[in-house]
C-alpha cells in the first residue's frame, strides 16, 4: 500500500451532513479533502482548512480514508462508476443512508475495485455531529475500522456492529423504527389531549415519566423474543389487548382524531388472537411481523 | 348523607383487577365489601376480611365509596339500571376502560341517581396496583376524590385532572397510545434484528438509550405545538424524513418482515408533505391527525 496521500480523509457530498462532517474532522485536526457535485458548497470548510478536490478523481486520490455522504445508495453508484482504479489501497465508508441489500452489494462492488469497504448508519442529525447526542454504527472491514477509529471519533460515539456489511444499515433502520413508533404513538397522544384544548406540555408531565417506565418493557421483550417464550408471566394477555383496544380507536374518532396510527397495532394483535395466540404477551406478535406475507 | 354504612367501599367486579383493588384496600386497614356477578370469585378476598355482598343491591347499598371495575361500559350500564335508589348519597368510582363520552354520559347518570361520580383510568396491570409500579387517574366531582384520596391511595400514584368527567378517560387512552406506538416500534426493530438472527437482549443495548435519548424530543414536541411552530430550527425536516423512509420500508420487505407498523407513518408523513408542509419538524403532522376525516 503506497503512503503517497495528499490528506487523510475525503468528504465526498457536502449536503447539511456532509458538511457536518468534515466540519467535525477539520476540527479534530485532520487534514482533509471536500468534494461537492455541485460547486460552491466548501466555503466555510476551506476557511476551517480543508482541501477543495477539482474533481472527483482528484478527491478519490487525495487521502487514505474517502467517506461518502450523498443523499442515496444509487448516487454513491454513480460515483462508484467514475472511480476506476482510483480507490485502489483506500478506504471506502459510506455514510449514506441506504438497505442492508445495498450496502452488501456496495461493499462487494468496492472490493473488487480493491480498497476496503466499511458501511456506516449516522444516528444524529447535522448539528450534533461530534457532541455527545450524535454515534454511528458501522460494519464491514474490521481492520480498516480499527485503522480509522480516531478519524470516526471526530464524528461523535463509535459503535463498530459486525463485519456482516450489511448489519451497520439493519442496527441503523432498527433504532428508527422504534423513534418512529415512538414518534407516532406520541403524535397521536398529543392529538387526543389537544381536541379538548388541554396544554402538550402539561400532558407531558405525566407522558414522559410514562414512556420512560416502558424502558423496562424493551428489555423484557427482548428476554421473551431470545428464550422464544411468550405465555408466561404475562400480566396483559393480548386477547384482553385486544378487546380493550376498539375503546382507543373510538374514543379517537369521536375526539376528532384520526386513528391511522393506532389502527395497524389493533389489526396486528386480532390477527395474532386469530391464529391463536390470545394468551400471549403484546411481545409475540414480533413473530407475525416476521412471517413474510 | 345518612351515615349508616356497612363497610366505608365495595368493589363490584372481581375479575383480574378488581381482585387486585380489593386486596389493596384490605391491606391498607379499608373495611371492604366485595361483589362479582358471577358467584365464587371473593373466596381469597373474604379470607383477608372482606364481606361478601348476597346480591347487587346490598353491595350498593353496603358501601360510602362503590367502585365499579367490570369489563366494560356496557356491563357498568347493565348495573347502575338495576340501582333504583341504592346509590343515593354515595361516591360512585368507575374505573372500567371506556372513552370520554361513555364516562360524561355515566357521569350524568350517576348524579341523576343522586351520586357523586368519579371516573377513574387505572394505568396499571393487576400485580402493580398498590405499588410503586401503578398509578390511576381521577376526573369528575372533585369533592368527592378529596374525601376518598385516602382510599385511590392504596392503589398507588393518585393524579386528578380535572372535574370535566371524561378527562381521566382521555388522559389515560392518551397514554395508551404513547405505550402502543413505543411497542409498535420495538416490535418492528425486534423483527428486523432478528431476520439476521441478532439477539434482541444484546441490541436492546442499543435501543434502550436510543429511546431514552428521545425523552427530550417528547418534551420538545409538546412546545411546538403549545406554541404551534412547527418551522423553526427544525434540524430534520418532513419532506426529506419522508425521502428516505422508505429506505426502512424497502429494507423490512427485504429482510421478510411486514411494513404494517411502519407504512402508516411513512402515508402521514407523505400526505402532510403533498400537503406544502414538507419544511415542517416531523411534529407538524399532529394537526394532520386533528383533521376530522
Ligand atoms: N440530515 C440528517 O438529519 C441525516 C441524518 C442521518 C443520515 N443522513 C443521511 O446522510 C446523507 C446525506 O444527507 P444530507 O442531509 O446531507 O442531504 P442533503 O443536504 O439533501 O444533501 C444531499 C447531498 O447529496 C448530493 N448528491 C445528490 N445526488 C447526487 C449524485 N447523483 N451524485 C453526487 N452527489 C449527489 C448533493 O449534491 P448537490 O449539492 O450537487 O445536489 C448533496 O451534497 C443521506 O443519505 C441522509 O439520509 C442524514
Ligand atoms: N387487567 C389489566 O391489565 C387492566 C389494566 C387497566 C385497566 N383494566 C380495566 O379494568 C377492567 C376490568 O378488567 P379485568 O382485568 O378485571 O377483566 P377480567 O379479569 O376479564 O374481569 C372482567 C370482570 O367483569 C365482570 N363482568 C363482565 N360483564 C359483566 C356484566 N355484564 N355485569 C357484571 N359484571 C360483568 C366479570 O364478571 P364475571 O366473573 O361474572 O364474568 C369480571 O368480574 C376493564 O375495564 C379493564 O379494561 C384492566
Amino acid at each position: 500500500m503506497t503512503e503517497n496521500f495528499t490528506t487523510r480523509a475525503t468528504v465526498a457530498g457536502l449536503g447539511d451532513m456532509g458538511q457536518a462532517l468534515a466540519a467535525a474532522l477539520l476540527r479534530n485536526g485532520f487534514s482533509t479533502t471536500v468534494w461537492n457535485r455541485t460547486p460552491g458548497r466548501a466555503g466555510s470548510l476551506t476557511a476551517a482548512g480543508a482541501r477543495e478536490a477539482t474533481g472527483l478523481a482528484e478527491a478519490f486520490e487525495a487521502s487514505q480514508v474517502v467517506i461518502l455522504c450523498v443523499i442515496d445508495n444509487s448516487a454513491v453508484d454513480e460515483l462508484l462508476a467514475a472511480a476506476g482504479d482510483r480507490l485502489r489501497g483506500r478506504t471506502v465508508v459510506n455514510l449514506t443512508n441506504g438497505t442492508p441489500r445495498q450496502a452488501r452489494e456496495l461493499g462487494e462492488r468496492v472490493t473488487a475495485l480493491g480498497a476496503e469497504y466499511v458501511d456506516g448508519g449516522i444516528m444524529a442529525v447535522p448539528p450534533g455531529i461530534g457532541t455527545d447526542q450524535s454515534f454511528v454504527l458501522y460494519s464491514g472491514s474490521e481492520s480498516a475500522f480499527k485503522a480509522n477509529r480516531d478519524l470516526f471519533e471526530a464524528f461523535g460515539g463509535v459503535q463498530f456492529v459486525g463485519e456482516d456489511t450489511g448489519l451497520a444499515s439493519l442496527y441503523d433502520l432498527a433504532l428508527l423504527s422504534g423513534m418512529y413508533g415512538l414518534h407516532a404513538g406520541v403524535m397521536h397522544a398529543y392529538a387526543l389531549i389537544g381536541s379538548e384544548g388541554i396544554s402538550a406540555t402539561d400532558f407531558s408531565a405525566l407522558l414522559v415519566p410514562w414512556l420512560r417506565a416502558m424502558s423496562g418493557f424493551v428489555t423484557e421483550a427482548a428476554d421473551r423474543i431470545d428464550r422464544d417464550e411468550f405465555t408466561k408471566d404475562v400480566v396483559s394477555n393480548l386477547a384482553m389487548q385486544a378487546k380493550a383496544f376498539p375503546n382507543l380507536i373510538e374514543a379517537s374518532k369521536e375526539q376528532g382524531v384520526r386513528p391511522d396510527l393506532m389502527e395497524p397495532v389493533l389489526r396486528l394483535f386480532q390477527e395474532w388472537v386469530a391464529k391463536g395466540h390470545g394468551d400471549e404477551d403484546g411481545v409475540g406478535v414480533v413473530r407475525l411481523l416476521q412471517e413474510r406475507a
